[in-house]
């Protein structure tokens, strides 16, 4: 049996990084190898509960919404969820792994977004995940121009309450996501995704390369 | 202005914490206090929904339920919303805070039931909530076949998801409230909670005396 291998693509909104999972997903298979395509926060009964909670609100609460510290501890919540009881089992039965969104979001959207420390959410993942991490993450980039056009083209209207939050918020996100990659190089691969869906996924197949069978 | 006051009180299933909860905010307001009554999980709309997912499960998944890392994250998500939007403003304006459980109950269950390590609970209280400490923790204890007793004459009968583990989990859970607060002896007083509610009360007001205004 050849290993499992757990690839995460990361990126702010509107990179194009669910559809270039679902085509990554649709190459392995062809390929024949055992592939789940799963997302964050969500991929799990549970895990998806407490997406409803941090993306659409609660009943009742029409304040301010989650608190940075409990926001963060809501998705390594998911995360702890989604780690134990889909992707462990099925990188430990060999299929490949293919993630749209994990552990680089939270340390872009409530670390570098959200003024929480890198420590801090490092902590949480220890905690909650034992600290399993991606065997590579691919990070998608795309000039912020591009991203607000193709976020304006898409059917689902109002965003939701992280996706809505200010410009500001989005660049400190951009740039926490800039400075892993620089930092942690040999984890990522930056992927150019301002061309169309096809020449973007032709660069996330040759960053893959190097892990198949 | 007289300060703000944090009473925590904790125990096992069926020690009596909520009717001494309700018990002492009344005899609080009695003597002209602001009183705010509580419980964890919950408190908040946030936390609330919070604790349906812990105690009540997720539409679904008709698995194991969640994992003792995931656990105790949401435990420390519902008590970051509740202090952030409820104890800490309380406290703010001068109010007293009485809580139905609050941080050693997830040292105890989460930690001592459940297998977490004490010092990454208290690692996520420090994420969390910033570390946010009751001035007094009264630890209701009762002999175990009283609260067996107790919880047998209860209404509702079918117990929650953490109610309901085994007896050995229990034991563990009150030998870890009892080592607290041999440990931490200045944060805690112990009540005995074998007798009827009125003598109880008693030694839950003896114990509050010397914060009083």
């Amino acid at each position: 049996m050849s290993p499992g291998r757990f690839i995460a693509l990361e990126g702010g909104e509107g990179a194009g990084k669910s559809t270039q999972a679902r085509m990554l997903a649709q190459a392995l298979q062809d390929r024949g190898l055992d592939v789940v395509v799963t997302r964050e926060p969500g991929g799990t009964p549970g895990a998806e509960a407490i997406r409803a909670l941090l993306l659409h609100g609660v009943a009742g609460d029409e304040g301010e919404g989650w608190n940075p510290r409990a926001e963060a501890l809501l998705f390594a919540a998911a995360r702890s969820d989604h780690a134990h009881r889909l992707i462990r089992p099925a990188l430990a039965r060999g299929a490949w792994v293919v993630c749209d969104r994990y552990l680089d979001s939270s340390r872009a959207y409530q670390g570098g977004g959200g003024g929480m420390s890198d420590a801090d959410i490092l902590l949480l993942h220890r905690i909650g995940s034992e600290g399993l991490l991606p065997d590579l993450t691919l990070l998608v980039e795309v000039a912020p121009g591009e991203a607000i056009a193709r976020l304006a083209r898409r059917d689902s209207g109002a965003s939701d309450r992280i996706g809505g939050r200010d410009a500001a918020y989005h660049a400190r996100v951009a740039g926490a996501f800039s400075a892993f990659a620089d930092a942690e190089g040999g984890r990522f691969a930056r992927i150019d995704g301002n061309g169309d869906p096809a020449a973007t996924h032709a660069l996330v197949l040759a960053a893959v390369a190097h892990l198949l069978p």
